[in-house]
Protein backbone atom coordinates (compact mmCIF):
# COMPACT_ATOMS: atom_id res chain seq x y z
CA UNK A 1 0.00 0.00 0.00
CA UNK A 2 1.54 3.65 -1.39
CA UNK A 3 2.64 5.43 2.11
CA UNK A 4 1.50 9.34 1.91
CA UNK A 5 5.14 11.40 2.54
CA UNK A 6 4.24 15.01 3.20
CA UNK A 7 5.49 17.58 0.18
CA UNK A 8 8.62 18.95 1.34
CA UNK A 9 9.97 22.40 1.07
CA UNK A 10 13.15 23.06 -0.16
CA UNK A 11 15.57 24.41 2.55
CA UNK A 12 19.01 25.96 2.62
CA UNK A 13 19.69 25.42 -1.39
CA UNK A 14 18.63 21.98 -1.17
CA UNK A 15 17.19 20.77 -4.05
CA UNK A 16 15.17 18.02 -2.62
CA UNK A 17 11.44 17.82 -2.50
CA UNK A 18 8.47 16.12 -4.03
CA UNK A 19 7.29 12.73 -2.92
CA UNK A 20 8.57 9.09 -3.91
CA UNK A 21 5.46 7.38 -2.98
CA UNK A 22 2.59 9.52 -1.94
CA UNK A 23 1.37 10.57 -5.40
CA UNK A 24 3.09 10.10 -8.27
CA UNK A 25 6.04 12.72 -8.49
CA UNK A 26 6.12 15.05 -10.77
CA UNK A 27 9.31 15.33 -13.48
CA UNK A 28 10.62 18.25 -11.95
CA UNK A 29 10.28 17.05 -8.67
CA UNK A 30 11.57 13.69 -9.86
CA UNK A 31 15.04 15.70 -11.30
CA UNK A 32 15.49 17.41 -8.18
CA UNK A 33 14.89 14.34 -5.84
CA UNK A 34 17.34 12.30 -7.97
CA UNK A 35 20.06 14.90 -7.90
CA UNK A 36 20.64 14.78 -4.31
CA UNK A 37 20.48 10.63 -4.45
CA UNK A 38 23.25 10.63 -7.15
CA UNK A 39 25.23 13.21 -4.75
CA UNK A 40 24.34 10.36 -2.10
CA UNK A 41 24.95 7.63 -4.58
CA UNK A 42 28.89 7.61 -4.22
CA UNK A 43 30.60 5.55 -1.28
CA UNK A 44 33.31 7.94 -1.01
CA UNK A 45 30.80 11.13 -0.78
CA UNK A 46 28.69 9.34 2.01
CA UNK A 47 32.44 8.66 4.03
CA UNK A 48 33.13 12.57 3.59
CA UNK A 49 29.65 13.24 4.49
CA UNK A 50 29.98 11.26 7.64
CA UNK A 51 33.99 11.99 8.43
CA UNK A 52 32.61 15.99 8.29
CA UNK A 53 29.55 15.38 10.62
CA UNK A 54 31.64 13.27 13.27
CA UNK A 55 33.94 16.12 13.19
CA UNK A 56 34.45 18.67 16.14
CA UNK A 57 32.01 21.21 15.87
CA UNK A 58 30.45 19.45 12.20
CA UNK A 59 33.22 21.04 10.30
CA UNK A 60 36.43 19.67 8.50
CA UNK A 61 38.96 21.37 6.84
CA UNK A 62 39.72 20.03 3.74
CA UNK A 63 43.46 19.26 5.14
CA UNK A 64 42.17 16.62 7.23
CA UNK A 65 39.59 15.07 5.02
CA UNK A 66 42.24 13.66 2.56
CA UNK A 67 43.90 10.99 4.70
CA UNK A 68 41.01 8.98 5.72
CA UNK A 69 39.92 8.13 2.18
CA UNK A 70 42.98 7.52 0.77
CA UNK A 71 42.36 10.18 -2.32
CA UNK A 72 44.18 13.40 -3.61
CA UNK A 73 43.01 16.86 -2.39
CA UNK A 74 41.73 17.31 -6.00
CA UNK A 75 39.76 14.48 -6.05
CA UNK A 76 38.52 14.87 -2.30
CA UNK A 77 37.58 18.71 -3.95
CA UNK A 78 36.02 17.01 -6.48
CA UNK A 79 33.47 14.94 -4.98
CA UNK A 80 32.70 17.55 -2.22
CA UNK A 81 31.56 20.04 -5.00
CA UNK A 82 29.19 17.32 -5.98
CA UNK A 83 27.81 17.56 -1.97
CA UNK A 84 27.75 21.25 -2.38
CA UNK A 85 26.45 21.57 -5.37
CA UNK A 86 23.58 19.32 -4.65
CA UNK A 87 23.07 21.62 -1.24
CA UNK A 88 24.12 18.19 1.03
CA UNK A 89 27.51 20.78 2.29
CA UNK A 90 28.32 24.01 2.49
CA UNK A 91 31.95 24.91 1.46
CA UNK A 92 34.06 27.97 3.04
CA UNK A 93 37.56 29.14 2.10
CA UNK A 94 39.47 30.17 5.01
CA UNK A 95 42.97 31.15 4.23
CA UNK A 96 44.30 28.23 2.45
CA UNK A 97 42.10 25.52 3.22
CA UNK A 98 38.11 25.02 2.47
CA UNK A 99 36.46 24.25 5.49
CA UNK A 100 33.22 21.97 5.01
CA UNK A 101 30.04 21.24 7.23
CA UNK A 102 27.04 19.01 6.38
CA UNK A 103 23.64 21.11 5.40
CA UNK A 104 21.83 18.79 8.08
CA UNK A 105 18.19 19.72 6.99
CA UNK A 106 18.73 18.70 3.67
CA UNK A 107 19.73 15.23 4.68
CA UNK A 108 16.43 15.33 6.65
CA UNK A 109 14.43 16.90 3.75
CA UNK A 110 15.72 13.65 1.80
CA UNK A 111 15.50 11.36 4.74
CA UNK A 112 11.65 12.73 4.32
CA UNK A 113 11.22 11.64 0.49
CA UNK A 114 11.84 8.44 0.90
CA UNK A 115 10.09 7.83 4.33
CA UNK A 116 7.54 5.42 4.08
CA UNK B 1 26.66 19.04 15.44
CA UNK B 2 26.23 15.86 14.48
CA UNK B 3 23.39 14.06 14.71
CA UNK B 4 22.94 10.43 16.06
CA UNK B 5 21.03 7.71 14.38
CA UNK B 6 20.45 4.01 14.63
CA UNK B 7 22.52 1.65 13.22
CA UNK B 8 19.58 -0.16 10.39
CA UNK B 9 19.57 -4.34 10.04
CA UNK B 10 19.37 -4.80 6.36
CA UNK B 11 15.60 -6.00 5.55
CA UNK B 12 13.74 -7.14 2.87
CA UNK B 13 17.07 -7.60 0.92
CA UNK B 14 17.51 -4.19 1.26
CA UNK B 15 21.30 -3.20 1.19
CA UNK B 16 21.38 -0.16 3.00
CA UNK B 17 22.36 0.58 6.81
CA UNK B 18 24.86 2.08 8.31
CA UNK B 19 25.01 5.84 9.79
CA UNK B 20 25.71 8.61 7.72
CA UNK B 21 26.12 11.25 10.49
CA UNK B 22 26.22 9.53 13.20
CA UNK B 23 29.58 7.91 13.64
CA UNK B 24 32.18 7.55 11.33
CA UNK B 25 30.41 5.03 8.78
CA UNK B 26 32.86 2.08 7.77
CA UNK B 27 34.03 1.54 4.05
CA UNK B 28 31.16 -1.49 3.86
CA UNK B 29 28.56 0.32 4.98
CA UNK B 30 29.22 3.33 2.68
CA UNK B 31 29.54 0.76 -0.02
CA UNK B 32 26.00 -0.51 0.66
CA UNK B 33 24.07 2.86 1.80
CA UNK B 34 25.75 4.61 -1.89
CA UNK B 35 24.41 1.56 -4.00
CA UNK B 36 20.81 2.29 -2.34
CA UNK B 37 21.25 6.15 -3.35
CA UNK B 38 23.16 5.45 -6.60
CA UNK B 39 19.93 3.69 -7.44
CA UNK B 40 17.84 6.26 -6.40
CA UNK B 41 20.09 8.72 -8.38
CA UNK B 42 17.89 8.93 -11.56
CA UNK B 43 14.48 10.59 -12.07
CA UNK B 44 13.45 7.79 -14.44
CA UNK B 45 13.77 5.57 -11.47
CA UNK B 46 12.54 7.55 -8.85
CA UNK B 47 9.26 8.32 -11.25
CA UNK B 48 9.09 4.50 -11.36
CA UNK B 49 9.15 4.35 -7.89
CA UNK B 50 6.43 6.66 -7.39
CA UNK B 51 4.36 4.95 -10.22
CA UNK B 52 4.56 1.98 -8.85
CA UNK B 53 3.84 2.97 -5.26
CA UNK B 54 0.96 5.00 -6.61
CA UNK B 55 -0.85 1.95 -8.67
CA UNK B 56 -3.60 0.05 -7.23
CA UNK B 57 -2.94 -2.65 -4.59
CA UNK B 58 0.86 -0.88 -4.93
CA UNK B 59 1.74 -3.07 -7.72
CA UNK B 60 2.43 -2.09 -11.16
CA UNK B 61 3.02 -4.28 -15.16
CA UNK B 62 5.36 -3.21 -16.55
CA UNK B 63 2.86 -2.52 -19.57
CA UNK B 64 1.47 0.04 -17.68
CA UNK B 65 4.86 1.83 -17.01
CA UNK B 66 6.36 2.68 -20.27
CA UNK B 67 4.07 5.35 -21.34
CA UNK B 68 3.96 7.19 -18.27
CA UNK B 69 8.14 8.07 -18.55
CA UNK B 70 8.07 8.01 -22.23
CA UNK B 71 10.58 5.01 -22.31
CA UNK B 72 10.41 1.39 -24.16
CA UNK B 73 10.10 -1.43 -22.32
CA UNK B 74 13.29 -2.79 -22.22
CA UNK B 75 14.34 0.88 -21.22
CA UNK B 76 11.81 0.37 -18.44
CA UNK B 77 13.19 -2.79 -17.63
CA UNK B 78 16.88 -1.95 -17.32
CA UNK B 79 15.72 0.82 -14.91
CA UNK B 80 13.56 -1.73 -13.00
CA UNK B 81 16.79 -4.20 -12.99
CA UNK B 82 18.68 -1.52 -10.80
CA UNK B 83 15.98 -1.01 -8.27
CA UNK B 84 15.48 -4.49 -7.75
CA UNK B 85 19.26 -5.17 -7.47
CA UNK B 86 19.13 -2.47 -4.83
CA UNK B 87 16.58 -3.71 -3.33
CA UNK B 88 14.01 -1.13 -3.92
CA UNK B 89 12.07 -3.42 -5.51
CA UNK B 90 10.71 -6.34 -6.18
CA UNK B 91 9.67 -8.12 -9.33
CA UNK B 92 7.55 -11.33 -10.34
CA UNK B 93 6.92 -12.93 -13.77
CA UNK B 94 3.24 -13.31 -14.19
CA UNK B 95 2.48 -14.94 -17.75
CA UNK B 96 3.95 -12.57 -20.43
CA UNK B 97 4.77 -9.22 -18.51
CA UNK B 98 6.59 -8.57 -14.95
CA UNK B 99 4.72 -6.94 -11.93
CA UNK B 100 6.79 -4.65 -9.61
CA UNK B 101 6.05 -3.53 -5.91
CA UNK B 102 7.81 -0.84 -3.99
CA UNK B 103 10.03 -2.40 -0.73
CA UNK B 104 8.62 -0.09 1.62
CA UNK B 105 11.29 -1.44 4.36
CA UNK B 106 13.95 -0.30 1.76
CA UNK B 107 13.08 2.68 1.04
CA UNK B 108 12.18 3.10 5.11
CA UNK B 109 16.12 1.87 6.06
CA UNK B 110 17.11 4.61 3.40
CA UNK B 111 15.29 7.24 5.12
CA UNK B 112 16.78 6.41 8.35
CA UNK B 113 20.11 6.30 7.31
CA UNK B 114 19.65 10.23 6.39
CA UNK B 115 17.49 11.30 9.25
CA UNK B 116 19.60 14.31 11.47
Amino acid sequence: MPAHLPLLAPSEGAVCCGTVTGSVISVEDAERTARVFKALGDPTRVRLLSLIAASADGEACICDLTEPVGLSQPTVSHHMKQLVDAGLATREQRGRWAYYRVVTDALGAASQTLRP
